[in-house]
């Protein structure tokens, strides 16, 4: 991290042109370890849209994030070349799956670069084609914080709706679902096969009532035990925390996790191999008082920094 | 109106489950004069969503309506049968086009039996729809109340965007673009060709700061010349009215018109052959006060007094 | 006005308890021309309830007022005697009619003192108790702005709710109907004969159609000549003014005057031989940005400076 | 469940005229097990009024529900015959008393129906007229989530506020206090009497602290004990649940349950002998961001899936 | 403007880092006609701070302009080469005096450049050190839109707080009064002298209800003679408008200007000799929907048009 | 408490001129045990500013309060005299040294009297002033729930912003070091060296995720283990508790104590030997739902509670 940069992170944070983390903004990610990347797209929105204003506020809101985390001792910045690409803008939002298609094909071109992802959302929808990249040679393993388990079927006369992500992801064979673990799964179904998908499939359901009875720690090893060691991705959905910490958010349901213990499910996953990560679902209409997108950009912060460990043990 | 309608219409405002203007639910539009529908659709937005959700606050909203319009002394109810036939529900909202045929299939079963519609979107895409089914026999006439000309092209990826209806009801042949009049145009504009398309077929605009030169009273002569006697379509976009007035809506521009200029606007097109109307664009998620959902049901029962009278004197 | 009086106007105004004005805080009135009175009742409302917060967000924005009238060069504090005398508080508020009995009692304590009241409510029905008070003597004549006549008939099992002050106080012989100006009256009606009241008692009602028709001037010269010399009460309901000023009310409708106009109305009653005036319907819950009640405490301000100016001439 | 109303839960959420948990709308509950009511009625109100807009607004959350409780595998629509039949419309609200024998007589017809009312506030006063009805044959034992015990006595010139209806339910007979558990209680008391009324009675009160130290099984294995074989009535006040959760309440008091602990509770008393229940106090002008209503109308579900249970068994 | 800054204003709105219109942002002014530029300071607040951070949601709202201005026709991309430059930053906020020093330096680097500002603030306070820049070699005239005079004395302890910096900056020879106007100039005054500055150094005052009277067209015409061809600095402060339309400031006056009167306003004054404009006091806290940083980024791309006017004016 | 204090708690609380707690409000502190005291200062703001705002809300919301601790049986009352003083203003807030001199200077006053100072901040600057009087002649202990230590170093230009208050008291040698216990402390870092001071000098700092794992019980013991019998100040820093409980706050950091975990730490030291307390950095401003006030009033009831005991252990 460059002095002019930590100079950045440290004037008053209600300055400058929002980036996220206060990171430079950098036209292309060559020669990153860790890109950080919005999807403003929420083209897959079932009920609440409003998901596509995520990564701006998002962005706003990580102006209050600083270098270290306190509680682990990591300074992703100094493990890792990372900075803020820009967002992958969707040219043709109206049509649902052309807009995948213009997400994997921008995926693909920082895969070129060997950046690893870390992206803000956007509706859910958006990490299947990233997926698409990242598990195209070998299907990657996936820890879930989540409400739903968001392995659907057609719904409203679309198979890639932002219910659906994994279990298209299963189907395409970039998805192992024997390393996926979902964790947080509550409210109510539709009918009994509403995630059956995930089931079948052999995923790991971690219920929310499931998680309070096991307790955080024997959720945390129960999520390494199922990915192991093999590439895994992390996503997080918003929503998989309580309404009363974010209520900005498409699908809220109550009875979630508390900020808290959604920290200290992220930090414990460090050490896992992860290829990258994303937070999703922030929806700031429905954020009046912004905790939602300051907790989204404080998780955001969290993934980084085990991102930044995994990318920098994989570098030696 | 039944006994027993006026006595729910009387009841307080906050109890029971809210229709359209308290008016009676009925499932189909059989034997009605006119029907209130909502078509919650906002996939045609290019900016922010959230028109989606107008139909049901502005039915909220609407509880605060009355029977009698005391400026002008109509009543809608005495002049014709009403009710709130729910809603043009999209199955499909993936995918523009196709919601746009949805909606034209439930308007082609609603023109089969007779009743006129008053509608509330939704995004101003939906009018489209609505436009093929009363102009398919013969193009109509426009009066539209709104900040944007909504006769755009491309954009996007689609040409059927919230801002492109108009231009495409004309190449459809469903609108003649003669009998057009384009009230409060304002903001900025992205090309001088923006709106070139009204222009260029005849369309009268009236940008406004004209308005503002003109006055009222010429404003609303010069529409009604425009007009003339043929069957004429009202479209209110409520961005028309100044965001101080209608803060909840997707494509804001300051400089618009008060909420007292609007009802006057409305109230001077009375005896207007008109065959339709709509209120559009209102979005719940950017109006923390809820005055642009009372906004859009007081402007909506403002169209109803005036299509009540049209199709009145048509009944003769 | 004393030095500290003066001195605490000039803290900043964040600072401190807040009373009306930031006047100083009496127990009791005797001494005083003027008496700042809050009326902290909302038990007469029929749809949204709230106005009971109403003296205490008018008092904490009346932080923002100053010791001179810009635009009409009155300084009240320098033509009388005036303070915060606390609130009327109704001890017994689930009965509509004792609670009207109570602030009957609390008013006619204070007209002992010989104080002149500036209320602020509360909702609308608080007005009749005051003007039993005031007009027990000999009937006074009213300057109402307001969106509703508030002369209507039982409604909801009362003939005493916020809907109705102004019939009843014809009915018990407080208030003389030739001398009543009710302006701004708008919105729909439920029955023709729903504000029968006003016409057929010799009201001059100006809707607000008519105002703006007449324009500003001209209603200000028809309410002085309708009023006269005698002695006349100003009430202001908050939803004369339209929603977009004043959101924070009960029973909103748009179309209303501007604040400026509100302003304007106000200022051209100086001379008028006052006995008293109230500012209701400020409804807290419902004004997110605050600007309700900002209006509400700038309103009366306004009032108090005609005020004071028909004490100071009564003084002589 | 029909498959018309099966499909109508699967409409998208922001569709429709909205009912409790999207169920048929009907006008009788003749030949219903479970009756979904309104109560929209907040005249008991001490402090903060609103929660006369509760059932509104909690029928628009309840949308966002399913039919399946995925925690429990309970389907509260398989076991039982429910619908939306509207509004114990309160015709005289100005008189506390009255307003309470209406809902008493519409309580009553309901009754004769022989459907087990699931009812939502409204104020707590309202659950005093009906357990007029459900305990007149016996006095029923009682579930109560609540921050107060609400067995104050006169207050405000009145006994029958929304602080006092379990003392007067004990009172008039119809709730036996030796079978009543009030969990939960908290904050400040006025005297050491306040809640005298619950110990001396022999009521078992749970306050959060003692909850907090007791464990959550451990409270629900009490609460079991207290409430035994009887009929029983569960009465959840929305302030039960900390405001970080359900800010939307009249009298907020911080330090209550989670969301999450609320559901446990619930759930946890399944195969209870409810013979109703209530979820009260959730006030809409207070709850900007909705969540308040939301954790209502996800309590209101997971009380239909204990109910059903419970009207199931009875069934045999 | 190149065909890749055009393409970047035509990507869906809420994409993107945002910069002042979706400008390129520029590490320096070097080559630029005009420089937009933040100036995230409010230390000179005397009543509700916020406004530091006006800049980042003036950018934000600011995606929603375009490149053509419709009603006047002119695009001032096409004028001048423009960039948003970033944020004159200040390190020491605590030091008011200090504070203005470094804001002063940062324009005097500008300044080097040839660039001219167009800059968001922040508080009132910051025109003082831009103006000791623009008019350190002639003292400029001042076209003032403004709730007040801003040239009051000492307050608090300081004489540089934002309520004064006119007067200093008068005192400081770098503004000529003869050639100032204010206008909008309301609400109360604590002292007949308050802005008695203004008065006995020969600015013109337009108090609002002399705006009122006189009509916009002479108020423009009053305001372009006071100015006369001289350079002249336009300053903007969002409380000139009335809060209906920009709630979000720190010293609201009711009864301001419209925002259509506002654009007409600033259109107006095409022609001026400008050297410079600003706009002021937005504070996001108090702005709840947004329209006032929205009216704030809108008048800010009506002063650059009439400011790109004068620039190319002067190019020749 | 005499008979009137008691009636007025038990007015409806939306009635009269709300004072802390509902206190009687004294212009002078002599006489009393404890005095509470606003401090509506927020100059020492690095962030988000409003908490100037703070005492205003507390003050409104803590009519919410009641006279006695019902979970510890404690009422303040009948141990101490009390009343509200008003607030410590600031007559030259642009300075940020003198401010604090300013602060000092009051509470010299106000410890002459022999009151026990209890404040609401304002920012967390203002407890180096109070700390400078009370720690005069013998440094004190320090009881922290916060999130940052707030032992920086300069920044901004600043020695004494609201991130250094401890260090500073440090220095001056009226905080014993050795005797300080901060808790709660998370968040990001942006230096390795950013909490030094407190390590270096002895402090015990309990990070949230150690005090997670510890679990309440042992950080309460090991608080009073740090403090022992010695004279001790309680700092309360809203922002210790999480956002979803109290998100109006200039610095706020997921991940914090839950509300009911804040009142079990206050009152788990109960019996420790304090000299005085605060709660500082509620900022309304950020505050939608009024939550964090109510939060911050509570919170400083509780202290109250504990520090009537202290008053009353040292009277005998």
């Amino acid at each position: 991290m460059s002095e002019q940069d930590l100079k950045a992170m440290q004037a008053p944070r209600y300055t400058g042109v929002p980036t996220f983390m206060r990171m430079p903004y950098r036209e292309s990610a060559a020669g990153l370890d860790i890109a950080l990347i919005g999807v403003p797209y929420d083209g897959g929105v079932t009920n609440r849209p409003g998901a596509r204003h995520g990564p701006r506020e998002i962005r706003n809101q990580s102006s209050l994030m600083r270098t270290i985390n306190q509680a682990t001792g990591v300074s992703p910045y100094e493990l890792c070349d990372i900075a803020d690409v820009g967002d992958a803008v969707v040219e043709r939002p109206f049509q649902l799956e052309q807009a995948h298609e213009q997400i994997q094909a921008w995926y693909e071109k920082l895969a070129a670069t060997g950046a690893v992802p870390l992206s803000a959302g956007g509706d859910h929808s958006i990490t299947l084609p990233i997926l698409r990249v990242l598990g195209r040679d070998r299907p990657v393993g996936l820890i879930q914080i989540d409400a739903h388990c968001d392995t659907g079927d057609d719904y409203l006369g679309s198979r890639f709706h932002h219910g659906s992500p994994f279990s298209r992801a299963v189907d395409e064979g970039v998805l192992d679902p024997k390393r996926c673990v979902q964790i947080g799964i509550r409210g109510g179904i539709n009918g009994r096969d509403q995630w059956a998908f995930s089931y079948e499939h052999g995923m790991r359901v971690i219920q929310m009532h499931e998680a309070h009875e096991m307790g955080l720690d024997a959720v945390i090893a129960e999520a390494r035990r199922v990915v192991g060691d093999g590439p895994t991705y992390f996503t997080f959905d918003i929503d998989g925390i309580d309404p009363a910490y974010a209520p900005g958010t498409g699908t809220p349901e109550i009875g979630g996790f508390t900020a808290l213990e959604a920290q200290l499910l992220v930090r414990g996953m460090s050490g896992v191999n992860l290829v990258g990560a994303d937070i999703v679902e922030v929806a700031p209409p429905f954020d009046p008082s912004g905790i939602t997108a300051l907790t989204g950009a404080t998780i955001m912060f969290e993934l980084l920094c085990i991102l930044a460990e995994a990318v920098a043990a994989r570098k030696g």
